[in-house]
């Protein structure tokens, strides 16, 4: 008998996201799925130590009050203007579910995080897909339309291109009866939060993640910040899924890293420095780079077709991400890793242009 | 303006979940959420090294294979009959989404895990709710009805009893048409699973949690196990919601408690003796014990009423859980702690009989 009897025909319906390719085989220069380079604070690993995974036995605090008061505190922003999520992928479906279920389309751009449609699929919300311009730049005036909700990300990806915050206080001004959710997974190589406008706007929603500049993507650990309305939107999903979304180990090494503020500003400075190198070789060598603020570049080959490039690179041992999507076709997204990483990176292109 | 604007509407008709209490007051006698007494397997500590901390600015397996050959080793099952995710709570979320949303609808207990029916809100599941008969038993010729699913815990929470197999495999052969759960968060503390079922039939799916016989709450790590056409539109759920839901420390305390069998079997053997002593001593104060199968026991005290009894353990720092809800009003939900515990607990109630 067929197994799709027993499915909900929702399922069938689904569009599950890909995911960047996890290599089995070492060794590789992975630049693929914009991890950081660096290791997490050296905090995280004192934070972990034998007593607290004895206490493993026991339920984490499903609040993560602790948590939130040092992102609370990191803000400067209040305890009930925070909700922690498995990722920010899960704090994201949450998002979607609070508030995206609603008579107006969703509106975000037609390029950007390609978890967004799949949300939208999984909840049943209808949406509605704004072209980027013809530079990929995202002009947020084109959003100025009747909505049951706005998503961007900022910097947007795989571009990299970043909007600036008096645009997005236009939109808010123009925009007060839907929630407008800035994914700003990125912000923290070069870009101006929209944290400054929460406690001005109560529909703004701004989401965060520590897998990129707080280097715990293997924790599993995402925040939103926002209006305490919000928060209690979020938090009521949450409590009818899973009560305890952040496990104990996971909530300690948030803790640790966002008390060792000084680490993480040298690893901002410290991506943002090898993204002017790898921009820098990567122009000498014949790509055309967009702008980017985010620890990851999007960049076209002049010399051969981008896929052939991720091949090539591929058949070298360094992994990069290339989507094969009207518009994007011609590019590859390039993580930024370390020196070394990027050097490696570099010396394989010299090799493919040289051999083309 | 009202924050009530921005919601979507499915989220005012939410009604969240309450898990049980967890005080910030250290040493109370935590007698309350069914945690282990026990610390996880030494070989936990051992899999969570320095040099794995450093790998969490990676991204976790988003397929936690290594663990799902773990899983399947043990249950002498292949690969793709186990599904995980980050506690069972979310993947009986993503098996409701999955398999419940039907035109016929969802049968459950009236007296079971609270969570059934708020799962069924969060995605807006028809069900019924089948009394369980006058002494709390399962009787499952009564689940012989049409139906868009059928689930039920086993042993029951809060009452610990257990159904046998036989009678799960009799309905089974009447229910082939909809997916039966089996949620078997409770079965290593004396009951035969219907593990032993799955490759007879393809629409039974068994749900089990660390979190009690493996002493890792605070990890959040659950899995189901079933046909692969089962698993596939779990994963498909998960694919949509959250790439990566078990963090790389998670699978890792995973696999090494599943790779210590002797240090698994002798809590679950620690347990059963410690709950055989409880049930004697509560038996000898004056409560009604309802046989219990799983690492708590469900009693009524005939001295006084069990809110009394709550109120007065809690004086004196022994916290156990108490339902105010219909049919189980006069019982108290007791945790099997270690054996100081159960005797602390002992100790309390002598002093609560006497004071009476």
């Amino acid at each position: 008998m067929s197994q799709s009897r027993l499915w909900s025909p929702a399922v069938s319906r689904l569009e599950p996201y890909v995911p960047g390719e996890q290599p089995k085989v070492l060794n590789l220069v992975k630049l693929n799925t914009n991890e950081s380079a660096f290791a997490p604070s050296p905090r995280v690993a004192k934070a972990l130590s034998a007593d607290q995974i004895d206490r493993l036995r026991l339920y984490p605090d499903p609040n993560s009050t602790n948590l939130k008061m040092a992102i609370a505190r990191h803000f400067d922003l209040q305890v009930n203007q925070v909700f922690v999520g498995n990722g920010s992928d899960e704090v994201l479906a949450h998002a979607f579910y609070a508030f995206f279920q609603q008579a107006s389309p969703l509106l975000f751009p037609d390029i950007t995080y390609s978890f967004y449609p799949t949300y939208c699929n999984l909840y049943g919300i209808e949406h509605e897909r704004i072209p980027l311009a013809d530079d990929f730049s995202l002009n947020l005036a084109d959003y100025h339309k009747p909505n049951g909700g706005i998503i961007f990300a900022n910097p947007n990806a795989p571009t990299g291109m970043l909007v600036g915050l008096a645009d997005i206080r236009a939109l808010l001004e123009h925009n007060r009866d839907s929630v407008v959710l800035v994914d700003e997974a990125y912000i923290d190589f070069g870009g101006e939060s929209a944290v400054s406008l929460i406690n001005e706007f109560d529909n703004v929603l701004v989401v965060h993640t520590t897998s990129k500049s707080r280097a715990l993507a293997g924790i599993r650990l995402g925040y939103a910040l926002g209006h305490p309305g919000l928060i209690d939107a979020l938090d009521r999903v949450k409590n009818s899924f899973n009560s305890y979304p952040v496990d104990r180990l996971a909530e300690l090494a948030g803790i640790a890293s966002f008390e060792d503020d000084d680490y993480f500003q040298q690893g901002c400075a410290d991506v943002i420095a090898n993204r002017e190198f790898c921009v820098e070789q990567l122009t000498k060598l014949g790509f055309d780079v967009l702008p980017s603020a985010a620890n990851f570049v999007f960049a076209k080959p002049t010399f051969a077709p981008a896929a052939t490039v991720f091949e090539q690179l591929r058949e070298r041992a360094v992994l990069v991400r290339y989507f094969n999507k009207p518009r994007i076709s011609d590019y590859l997204r390039i993580s930024i890793g370390s020196r070394a990483d990027m050097k490696a990176l570099v010396a394989a292109l010299k090799d493919i242009v040289q051999k083309g």
